[in-house]
């Protein structure tokens, strides 16, 4: 089932959303040639936006591979870690542009992974009301899920990504070469995105990466190529026919209502977002089970799946009435009714609301109450 | 050439932008009436944003007249003037937000002049990525010119409106009954907007301004109404075109390079943007000269009716230096050179670049320099 992916030459997948369609181009080495930016507008400036961890070890190569297309590159790196994805840290990109003076045709290159790539985003979209900006993810989260799709914001004190922005990028560039760096519990939480798309979209996927799990945990480079470009297929055709979602991109966000909250109750940073998001599909898929879009059997294969793949799959014990109360300030919630994400059958998931006595059951099944 | 406006039935005038269409309403006593509401969606929440000043005078008519379309209307008073357009302030509205656990169909209400319609809109742009917002302003500055059009923002302290993002409201209200309690200050710098629309466009209207400028000035209603009306129509021509400012929207800044200039040199709210760009308006038009697009009549014409609307000719003293280093962070700057909307004829603007020496010239003739 894996078809193989020659890594000399990138891949291509595209997001097709009319003007502002884009390509994800995913390859080993992409971010030293040149040749990967031929699509970017050339300008005076470009920001590269970079964190602590990311910036030593990539920064000079992307800024070797720019040169030609800018006439100055600026590079400011942030704090690393989800718990500075908040506004005073997005201030520091404001006064970053304006400090170095960059313009509406400025260039941001958001070079990390998702905490990056969602705050630089939304300094693109409100930079001047909107410059353009590129993402070059370098987590495996970033780039099979975040980087992907135009969804941009930051956290505020009471939940998560609550202000933001829809704002595509210019072009997508994965590049392969950049995992061979991501620490094991990083390369996880990738997973739990990749999982994902099993139980939502495609079960033959999902089959394909149980078999291929510990080639996925050993970092090989065939393996983790069809798992980057296969997501972001899915990703892509889910996006293209939803951008800003109004129905059916919302499917993208199994485990994400429970993953929140337990991102939120911890404090953000504590758990990665990947590994509340593995626990929450846990949660979410315990209670499809009860709302009977799967059985039990199902339920255990994906726990198993999501505990292999180094993930947590017992949820910190905060209480079903804190969880509760988080989960109705979830984007997805409807006048204090909280909607979920469940699969209705295999390879297909749809939102549903559920009574409280029924998602009580599942936060106590689950080691959260 | 004034053509009668009933006070009895709302005007309408239409922003043609596709699914982001929507409708202006001109009349009298507009936002006592539930049946002016009937376009907005309903949903369980709503929050009016206003400011220290108009709230007291109309939020609980507003109220009243929602009840019915909401559960729940919340009310948030933010201090009034420029000097608190920045993040610390926007922050409230989403700390309100999120307090009161509104959701992605919570519709938000500006009620206010053109920073609570600025700060408002940009909230509504960014909570949760995108709600609903109604625009009902109450200063003539905001029914001429800001309310109209999706450009909303934040200022930086290196630069005004840097921050912000295009984002179309559900509807815009002018009700005019709230311009009887407008200050005669905030009426002149409401006039300046609506002058701006003649030398960049009408120049049947400019006449008409000319003719009927005590009218305006006495806040004849009639006049008002025209005022009002003929400036939408004309902003809604321009936007309909160029919604995101790639062209022809930047001549609606005609005058607002300098007049940017003036209010960051000068502290914002130290003068009301309106009176900035009055002056600047005078020191576009002696560019305008010196680049041959008009006489020098045309600028006395022009000076002499923003002096008449009780507008500053004069600009500060700050020097030369300062303008030019303000104005190559305005937004429509390009790799440093500063690019000016100057008049090319009579009745028509364009945008251009010009000298430093010339520009110079300008700053000294209207005493900047």
């Amino acid at each position: 089932m894996l078809t193989p992916v020659s890594l000399a030459a990138p891949q291509r997948v595209d997001i097709a959303l009319g003007e502002r369609s884009y390509p994800i181009l995913i390859g080993a080495g992409l971010l030293d040639h040149p040749a990967s930016f031929e699509a970017v507008p050339k300008a005076a400036s470009a920001l590269i936006v970079t964190n602590t961890t990311v910036g030593p070890l990539y920064t000079a190569a992307l800024q070797k591979a720019l040169t030609g297309r800018f006439a100055a590159i600026h590079v400011l790196e942030l704090p690393d870690g989800e718990a500075h994805k908040d506004w005073t840290t997005l201030n520091r990109i404001f006064d970053a542009l304006l400090g170095h003076g960059c313009d509406r045709k400025t260039v941001l290159f958001a070079l990390g992974g998702g905490v990056v790539g969602d705050m630089t985003g939304f300094a693109a979209a409100s930079y001047m009301r909107g410059v353009p900006f590129v993402q070059v993810p370098t987590t495996l989260l970033a780039q099979v899920d975040s980087s992907v799709g135009g969804k941009t914001a930051i956290n505020h004190p009471l939940g998560k990504n609550m202000i933001g922005a829809f704002y595509q990028p210019q072009m997508v560039l994965c590049d392969l070469a950049t995992l061979k760096t991501l620490p094991p519990r990083e390369l996880s939480a990738g997973l739990a995105e990749v999982i994902k798309y099993g139980p939502i979209y495609d079960m033959a996927f999902f089959e394909w990466i149980e078999a291929n799990l510990p080639a996925l945990r050993a970092q090989e480079p065939a393996a983790l190529a069809h798992a980057v470009r296969r997501s972001c297929e899915i990703k892509a055709e889910v996006v293209g026919q939803d951008e800003r979602e109004n129905g059916l991109r919302a499917i993208l966000n199994f485990g994400h209502t429970f993953g929140h909250a337990i991102e939120s109750a911890l404090g953000y940073g504590e758990w990665l977002h990947g590994e509340a998001v593995g626990c929450g599909m846990v949660m979410a898929a315990q209670l499809s089970q009860r709302l009977g879009g799967v059985d039990s059997a199902f339920v255990q294969r994906l726990t198993t799946l999501i505990e292999k793949a180094g993930l947590p799959v017992v949820a910190p014990r905060f209480g079903a009435e804190r969880y509760l109360e988080l989960m109705r300030i979830d984007k997805k919630s409807e006048g204090g009714e909280i909607r979920f994400v469940v699969i209705d059958k295999p390879g297909s998931a749809v939102m549903r609301p559920a009574p409280d006595a029924m998602v009580r059951e599942v936060l106590a099944a689950c080691g959260a109450a």
